[in-house]
């Protein structure tokens, strides 16, 4: 199940919501919008550009007992990249919504957390364009990112088919460990994989996403889009994380991936190329969209779904 | 001055506290970023992306029980869209950061606020491409815009020049003397002057500012990054505003510009030819950025400033 975070209650799924949400929009949303984890917004005579927002807030995605208000700005920005990563886009630029608490002190939260979020950029190498700051009851940190293909087609969740590899980047649970055990890099300074998604995008993977929920309930979630099912032999672990937090932890920000076999070697070689560790292959796609099993057992969708309401 | 908002205080200024932001970002903010109402986004092989981003908090920026939650969805949409509005820029496109409270209820308030998001996307033509939605103890809902200036010059804060009138697009105080007598449709529902920008970069008008704050704090703005000052005849004022509310109310979102003397007559022609209403001049940019002055008196920070921490 992946260990419960603060503030997690399960009374209208975060899915469930955007679906509702897709519907009021109507044909506001573009067909990629919302759907994967960035959207592809076409910029008169350039782009496409890749476009995503992402909020951290405290006390529901981040526990200040645990982190530095440095540690929440890392984490916002690396969450907000992350999305950009599963499309295999390299970022352009930041915009950072910050939001901070108005009872006493002299703005040094807000200034704690601009460091951090100044330590991503340049670890990232995505400049903060702009800004915003505002008063609130509560630590909010929105942050919006804007990347680029690079002339090349981003890569969606909806493209996997019957037969492919499913990649992931790296053991997974980290994260959920690092909060169990109160603290640790992988909870705190999590990293955006930029590389490994341009990398995968160049070898021609089929569908991505990031491990931002939960092994488990994202890689449901690329099989939603794409129509199909999957079976997966085994995942990697990450050191002290247990098979229940690999699965269904989340904010491990590895990306998983569905990759024709053909193109494995490809891709394999790329990413040596690149410097980068080898993916590892945890099971294959098949075209029976009700088959969803790990090690011969159904796979429930654990992870993360913050309730809203 | 203006009508106090709910949750104002003064511990921190805004604009202090976005001076000590750009020290901590050092290089990563450009020349335009934070300085203007939206920043520049270079985009390779096309662009420039004019981006801007902007929140809107319960019990700070919009009172809950004077406003719907649709109202608060189209004053945020619109609120981001008015700073491409004063760069002169049309909008591509939105991405919505919304948080909401998380007890009780069933995401209701989540869709009624994006209900309003999508009047406002129709009403301004800016589709809402994407979006993000988390729980938490406070109504938040921070929107990114980006746009274009259709291979034209975005328009910023610093060209003002000694000698060019100061326009502004309509009489002011209109929302503040709304939220003073409980609601009122310029209060909870704003209009961002998208044409007016446009026609305004098109007809050469060296600086602009949008009047989010208060007309005097905000020419004050446009007068400090310009390094210049102003004398001002008189203001236009709202119909049932006061002087006080015009000067200082904020959220009024008509646009202040400064516009050389020879630009003038085909900058009201172009406004005319787009059937838009002929903005009033209230006065002259002057070299001395020590003079200030609204009839002879010396025109204070009139303004909004939400403190931080």
């Amino acid at each position: 199940m992946g260990s419960p975070k603060p503030g997690r209650t399960r009374h209208l799924g975060e899915d469930e919501l955007i679906e509702r949400i897709r519907g009021t929009l109507g044909g506001g949303i573009g067909a990629f919008g919302l759907r994967d984890d960035a959207a592809v917004l076409e910029v008169p005579g350039g782009g496409p550009l890749v476009v995503s927002v992402d909020s951290v807030v405290a006390g529901v995605h981040v526990d200040l007992a645990l982190c530095s208000p440095a540690d929440v700005g890392w984490k916002a920005l690396m969450g907000a990249l992350s999305d950009l990563a599963a499309m295999g886009a390299r970022p352009l630029g930041a915009l950072v919504a910050l939001c901070v608490p108005g009872a006493g002190g002299d703005g040094e939260l807000a200034l704690g957390v601009m460091e951090g979020v100044a330590e991503a950029s340049g670890a990232s190498g995505c400049p903060v364009v702009g800004g915003d700051v505002s008063a609130a009851g509560v630590l909010v940190v929105a942050v919006t990112v804007m990347g680029t293909a690079d002339g090349g087609e981003p890569v969606g969740r909806a493209g996997a088919r019957d037969g492919d590899a499913v990649l992931v980047t790296g053991p997974c649970g980290g994260s959920a460990a690092g909060l169990r055990k109160g603290g640790g890099e992988a909870y705190r300074r999590p990293v955006a994989r930029l590389r490994e998604g341009a990398a995968a995008r160049v070898a021609g993977a089929h569908a991505m996403i990031d491990v931002s929920d939960g092994l488990a309930l994202d890689l449901h979630r690329l099989a939603d889009e794409s129509g199909v099912g999957f079976v997966l032999e085994s995942v990697p672990v990450a050191e002290d994380a247990t098979r229940d937090e690999a699965l269904g932890g989340g904010e491990d920000y590895e990306l998983v991936m569905a990759v024709g076999e053909p193109d494995l070697g490809a891709l394999m070689d790329g990413f040596e190329a690149a410097g980068l560790r080898r993916p590892w292959r945890i099971g294959t796609v098949v075209a029976d969209a009700g088959v969803r099993v790990l090690a011969g057992e159904e796979l429930g969708r654990l992870g993360w779904q913050h309730s809203i309401g």
